[in-house]
């Protein structure tokens, strides 16, 4: 999808610079990824028509000032070596990379200035926390729980619809007519927002957290307090926030499922170890989720709160195998 | 000089986004400075011609990729906030900060998607040493001194030219016709490539190393292996380049005079406390030096190098009243 769509706005293109952005770059291994499809993608599309076509590239790497950039620039020196090296028989298009830092839920780029938004595992993160949800509304829960109040979900759910138009309306702004947005995020596979992978993963977390109450470690008062400003939608929330924009087109909507261990590529419908993929299932829960626990309920109970949730995800684990939804979102401008 | 450049690339914009790229940027509390400017020129502008134009500004901060772009960006909110306060009662102009993190001795951006180029303090360093100069061949100096061989001169003279050839040649690429430049960068008031602030700092500085090499404290080779990456070019030598390249047209060059010290502004013709200023020197050149220096010398000399360097800045001070020339370039591409 990444292809047809950086192939269609090439085509587009009355001027040779295209200018693409990835909002929420983050900056671990596979923060230049990204770049290197796009790149790969317009070497193929001009070996295949065989054009000399002069496109440059502009690339603006988007996340938080708080990102650290300083990570991901040191290390595009290499990076340009290594694209080099895989492409030694032909000419590169020209790229020039910038970092962006900002929330994408404000204006990043001026008017009809981008030909293609990329966003990857980033946009079920919330601009904030729906104030109502700051009140202990959700107590012993993190998430939506079985146990969480029908006016909670409807608190989440407000706020994706918020964030989520907003953050429609501000890349239309950016995007020139014809422009493309390829959006993936952790969604969710039903209606019944109850339901889904994200509700399990922050449940045997919510857990965790409640073990780590129990022993004296965190206050009962801080887990109550706290909601992971994350919200997973169905695929008809997404459609309708898209349609009540009225600047977008859907070129394509899909569901995916992956297992939760990110490890486990079987397709079998049991873990064939757990413990391993609940060690796992915790490293990357905690890549993402580090520092905002740790601000929260402090730095120093996150190796035993760890700990503990690789031992609940593994003991879930071996009674069936969880998947968490992604939703691949191909949109195109006018 | 910066106000009449913002304003005739303003007026002259066809579409709505202008594009300003500020090279050498730094991480330091003035790196913010030109963008302030920029803007402040923007409104002032508006204010007096009326006009509620719709500019956009999309800035590059240009650095090399070990600069501290980190800081740089955590600094960016309040920054924002510190502009608006200073403009509550009109409408700032919408403008979207990115880092570029590449020496400005490679391309930087687009073909022609520039309007605006400005440096400030960084154009004198070269984009290496002469690979002659690498040779031993300025024995006891690290610039040229009274006894350096001409030829080593020479080889400063001709790594300056095709430094700012490559840097103008470059930018020019990037900007767009009728695009401008502001460069200021440290120069020499005469021809003669042996005189001028540069020359004194430096051999001060030279001296400086010598005394540690008396000491024990560094090697010899060490010091004769040493030249600074740094060239303060005359008028004439600018305006060479800038007519070769056949590129430019030169708005204005101006060759202004500081004190060495940076916190002296009398114009009188003695030092008032040359110790305090021989410390104040020392600081500034520390601050701009200290990565090149530690990594040839050794992070742990530079207290008692730079000690020893304030002192004989004082010593020089106290007989006369020093200063360093500043060459003020605005130029026009077409």
């Amino acid at each position: 999808m990444l292809d047809k769509a950086v192939i269609e706005v090439c085509m587009g293109l009355s001027h040779p610079t295209m200018t693409v952005c990835d909002l929420g770059c983050s900056s671990g291994e596979n923060t230049l990824f990204f770049v290197s499809k796009v790149i790969e993608t317009i070497c193929c599309h001009r070996r295949k028509i065989g054009a000399s076509t002069n496109i440059e590239l502009q690339v603006f790497l988007n996340d938080l000032p708080g990102n650290d950039f300083n990570h991901v620039f040191l290390s595009l020196e290499r990076f340009k070596e290594s694209i080099a090296v895989g492409h030694e028989r032909e000419t590169l298009p020209p790229f020039y990379i910038a970092g962006l830092p900002s929330s994408y839920y404000k204006r990043l780029l001026p008017d009809k200035s981008v030909h293609f938004f990329h966003s990857s595992y980033a946009l079920h993160w919330c601009s904030q926390l729906h104030e109502g949800l700051e009140r202990n509304q959700n107590e012993g829960n993190i998430y939506i729980a079985e146990n969480t109040p029908p006016y909670v979900v409807k608190l989440y759910q407000e706020q994706f619809q918020k964030d989520f138009l907003l953050f429609v309306k501000l890349r239309c702004n950016e995007l020139v007519f014809g422009g493309q947005m390829l959006l993936i995020f952790v969604g969710r596979k039903y209606e019944d927002a109850y339901s889904g992978g994200l509700n399990h993963l922050f449940g045997l977390l919510a857990q965790s957290i409640q073990f780590l109450v129990n022993e004296g470690l965190v206050e009962k008062e801080k887990l109550d307090s706290f909601n992971m400003p994350n919200y997973g939608p169905s695929v008809d929330e997404v459609k309708t926030v898209i349609k009540q924009s009225e600047m977008f087109r859907i070129n394509k909507i899909e569901l995916l499922e992956h297992n939760w261990d990110p490890y486990d590529y079987s397709k079998s419908d049991y873990v064939d170890d757990p413990i391993q993929s609940g060690i796992n299932v915790a490293k990357c829960l905690r890549a993402v989720t580090e520092p905002l626990l740790g601000s929260h309920f402090g730095k120093c109970v996150l190796d035993a709160l760890f700990d503990k949730y690789a031992h609940n995800v593994a003991k879930y684990l071996e009674r069936e195998k969880a998947k968490h939804s992604i939703i691949v979102l191909s949109l195109k401008k006018g």
